[in-house]
């Protein structure tokens, strides 16, 4: 089952190899991950995509909560959420070729970049299919470059990453 | 001084892990993160930001050609590229407010992807520098989330992604 989860962490050196390292030593197939700083520069949020069973998954977490840095763990999976990953496409394109390229981008509301006599580079965001689904058309201009940000995702409505995932999580947030 | 450097990989359970422990070992601040796979679905491309002298960058790419996993190492900051990071910001913001938000979200071509009785929820890409200024500008309404990619970057002009950094490096890319 593929899986989003959203891991807010102390934003500290070493911090990220700690959580990679988790997901190694069990051999875990992380599709995704994207890591940044959140509104709190002190709070990093790393989102991973990866495709585990429940059971592995609950186990993933509380491992998660062991490390002296995770402050909460969230499973986006069964909430509403958005998700997108951001990607640059560097495409082979000759003059002649450049109006059929620009029409994909318009159409996947992507914005150019960058152009040369034989290449288009454009930004686009959206969902994983949708990038899939962009990729598979471009492959016919031939792709020479694909940079890929890993996905993000977000909780729809108001709601803010408070509440831990396990109820028996250590880590307790105070509202103000 | 703030530097920008790809690193293509072998995509292999662990090598985020490998990656992210040299740096965690001689405490290198890592500013930001990502990871996706590129066009061939066998190599991940990893862009780091990390501020290092030149002599610490240098030395860490000799290490980063030692680990296995690692094919090509890149120094963009010295070339031509066009670097984004992409945010999902959620913002306190009731009816009255939603006007300005929304102008503001235009100013920045942001996207609304959610809205509640009193959130906003929009994504927007851009450079490090114009996600900070309009960070500043959301405060006054309240953030209640922040997710960030991390920085992605290409170089511009047609060329790809294969030349190696370094002139000693172990890899060769053969063209077709």
């Amino acid at each position: 089952m593929l899986s989003i989860i959203a891991v807010m962490v102390e934003n500290r050196a070493g911090v990220l190899s700690r959580v990679s390292n988790l997901f190694a030593r069990r051999g875990f197939n992380i599709s995704s991950l994207a890591v940044g700083e959140t509104q709190n520069p002190e709070i990093s949020r790393i989102t991973l995509s990866l495709d585990v069973s429940a059971e592995e998954l609950a186990q993933m977490v509380k491992q998660l909560y062991k490390l002296p840095d995770v402050l909460i763990v969230r499973n986006l999976t069964h909430e509403r959420y958005c998700a997108r990953e951001f990607v640059f496409f560097k495409v082979s394109c000759v003059a002649s070729q450049r109006g059929e390229v620009i029409n994909l981008i318009n159409i996947f509301r992507g914005h150019i970049v960058d152009v040369s006599a034989d290449s288009l580079t454009f930004e686009v965001s959206g969902a994983e299919e949708k990038i899939a689904a962009l990729q598979q058309l471009l492959n016919e201009y031939g792709i020479l470059e694909l940079v890929r940000t890993g996905q993000i995702a977000i909780e729809r409505g108001s709601s803010s990453f408070s509440a831990p995932l396990k109820e028996d999580s250590h880590t307790e947030e105070v509202s103000e």
